[in-house]
């Protein structure tokens, strides 16, 4: 049948899935991506700031990109899946800008099925591609898929994945910038990399409730198909009982958020991990707060410096102290996110 | 009054109104397109596969075209309408492209007032030309008109409406495609043309529930003004008690979700007919599932061949036994779309 | 801390406020612009028409260069405002086509504290600047901001502000345009500048519903910060309850209403006055009527006239009857907003 996905028992390690449907990023999706997620970001924001700074042209938010990337591969990895379990080894290696079209791809990694026999572990690496042949985005996520049954299982194969993406495969989608044309009123702050300390902690302050047409629109947008999402009729009969918020909804939305405090982290140049800790449903209101964990510089460069930086989203809790984790080590109630990224900053 | 409209009355056979207002298309409508109804069709997409095919750029989707020319007539066809009865013997017959402007006409060619004497049928053909004079789209539509009263009635007159589009007359908005750099694995399905079987029916799987903001923003990008799609206010004390949906944003909803099993279909090159069975209103989920009634050759051409599809929607009813009559011959509860098109799908 | 905004004792006469963060406009914001208000004001909506009257091409709306004026002096000016008290002297000096960048600067030009002492009055002049130099946009707004308190209160100055702005000072923004390009067919209304009668009053009939997803995709758009737009969980324990509907909003609704009967009223070329009488919320339905309050000459243009129209925004109330003050001299209570513009006619 048309539209059904694939079950745990299609996905063979090795091989290389070539997703419909290749999309063509416009000056529609920027304005779009401001609208749903209130960007502030300079770059992003001002095409002559970034033609200043040594962009050829504007470039579009990197979670537009993520987004349209993760969108191609739904119907193939994710349609019957329970969960969408976590992110790791992500790079943006491409700036892309209005014009450009973008397909992707997924190898399969890793499967591993569970203990009760009626679903999987899948790990794909998926790659987002620019229509010349370059490669925009790498990362791997890993999804619980449900078993169709009836069929041999496949042997487990767990990938090996890297704690953190190594600082030296960062920054090749930002050109080199001409740091004396960054003015920090128009960016938003005066902070830069080197103003930034391990261990400091950040409250974001703002909080964005989430509407059900703003999940859909946007999840509509990036041509992500997962039911969930958009059939509130047959949602009403699911455990859940109603419509779920597209996990990269709260990922942008986070983002977002961290202007106030980060506004010179103009871009996002790897995903060392992430956990969609809860689910979010229209109503509900999103706060983030932010942990410095680690700055790099990046080899051979002395424009900008990475930044690792770890995002946790909350819902209905204003950030104020921080909350993460009980005492007893379970996730903090609230938590909804906890993205763990490299941001790029100018020295 | 400004904003008072037509009545049954005003209407006279032969008469061609040149609407307001003539609208630019841009890539920020391809952008809310795709944010609206979500669709995933590769060559309204991707300008790359487009161009790729032999189209000079990336087109507009079909529809948008349809919305455009249809959203201006309002204001003088259908202001005071009760219903929008149907559709038939519609073609498009240019490509759109953004910086394309988009401007309508309608001519009266059928009146007929009702027994009771407080409305008329009213028939327009409304033409939606280019900026450079070219037809793009043409297509009958008919609607129940008011009476003012204390007027004349017209004598009745029924325009001879073809039961469906000669293929002979279709397939001009799309240039002759090079099959060759059709890719399967891209646009989402192996299934051509010549796939299809006369009788088969398909289910689209997907279902997609509608919210107020999601219709209203869709209504007034498309510069339609009917006032029940808006004033929540005005509609509390009428007999519905609420806001209906445009029947337009339906019919994108249900080309949306045809995608499952009909991936190929990348064009609309006809409407046989159309009726909005029901009205639909938010908090409803739409789902389709489609007929295949006929399959043709288009003349002279061996890059596409054109299916005729009848595409049945339904609110708040998974279409897994293709429901659209009652045994009774009334039409099933919940029908609200009876859609006949052709569309266009690579050989 | 970040995103904390200043105090009413932060503002001092004569500083120049630089602010955050340049944007560049797009036809993705014309799309959403439509989306959000439904213009259908031919010049904004054709570039064909607007290349003919002698743009060099289709503009955007005036207020879309307002909103992202505006939006940029939210996080330094009114963070902590408790009111948007007014705007007035108000100029659009340059029409802002798509791919043109925007910031803005605010001059601080008055202030005064309350007699309770726990807030004060502050006047700024904002500018918005194209980033070639050029000002697109001057005008004069005065907010209520908190004290933060045990800092020593400034001086009061109140600013000299003109009651109407001097016909002679404005249409810069409005290219002279070939009135025989303009085609009353397609502009939507046979009736130009020497139509209209001062004192007339104008009912602009329709209404239109507010959605949350609507304002707040529109408060984002625009990069307007201000909480109170939407942080529904923060404003469940504020005195209001629930979120507010961004002022900007509220005008544009009220614009794009004001086409029937001002249809050709395309441009709007300076803002005498303004006032938010009351706050809108998602569910409330704007209605709006207008009165002709002066009409004048351009010194020097035969093209165009400016009408002064003074806009009456209404919620929950059809303006039939144009209500605006009761008996006692008190605003209407379902008066939401009072606006005072020259808009620029064909003659």
């Amino acid at each position: 049948m048309a539209g059904a996905g694939r079950f745990f028992e299609d996905f063979v390690v090795g091989d290389v899935i070539r997703h419909a449907t290749p999309r063509t990023v416009t000056e529609g999706d920027i304005a779009l991506y401001q609208a749903l997620y209130g960007g502030r970001f300079v770059v992003q924001s001002s095409a002559a700031f970034a033609r200043a700074l040594g962009y050829p042209r504007g470039p579009v938010d990197d979670l537009v990109t993520f987004h349209v990337v993760f969108g191609k591969t739904v119907p193939d990895v994710s349609l019957n899946a329970f969960a969408n379990l976590g992110y790791a080894s992500g790079r943006f290696l491409k700036a892309v800008y209005p014009g450009d079209t973008l397909s992707s791809t997924s190898e399969v990694i890793g499967v591993r099925p569970t203990s009760k026999g009626d679903a999987g572990v899948v790990w794909v690496r998926t790659r987002g591609w620019l229509d010349n042949g370059e490669l925009a985005l790498d990362y791997v996520r890993w999804v619980l898929v449900k078993v169709q049954g009836g069929r041999p299982m496949p042997e487990t194969v767990v990938p090996a994945l890297p704690e953190a993406v190594d600082p030296a495969d960062l920054g090749s989608a930002c050109p080199i910038i001409d740091r004396s044309a960054w003015d920090d009123a128009l960016s938003g702050s005066v902070r830069r990399f080197d103003d930034y300390e391990i261990g400091e902690k950040i409250d974001h302050v703002d909080g964005m409730t989430v509407e059900e047409a703003e999940h859909q629109l946007a999840t509509r947008l990036w041509q992500n198909t997962a039911r969930v999402h958009f059939d509130g009729y047959a949602q009403k009969s699911s455990k859940i009982g109603r419509r779920l918020v597209y996990g990269g909804h709260v990922i942008s939305l986070a983002r977002g958020l961290t202007f106030n405090g980060l506004e010179n982290a103009f871009h996002i140049a790897g995903i060392n991990g992430g956990r969609h800790v809860a689910p979010i449903f229209a109503g509900d209101t999103l706060y983030a707060w932010s942990e410095i964990v680690d700055k790099q510089p990046l080899p051979g460069r002395d424009d900008v410096g990475a930044l690792r930086v770890r995002i946790t989203g909350l819902k209905d809790c204003a950030p104020t102290d921080f909350p993460r984790k009980l005492e007893d080590g379970k996730d903090h109630p609230n938590v909804v996110l906890d993205l763990d990224l490299w941001l790029l900053l100018p020295r």
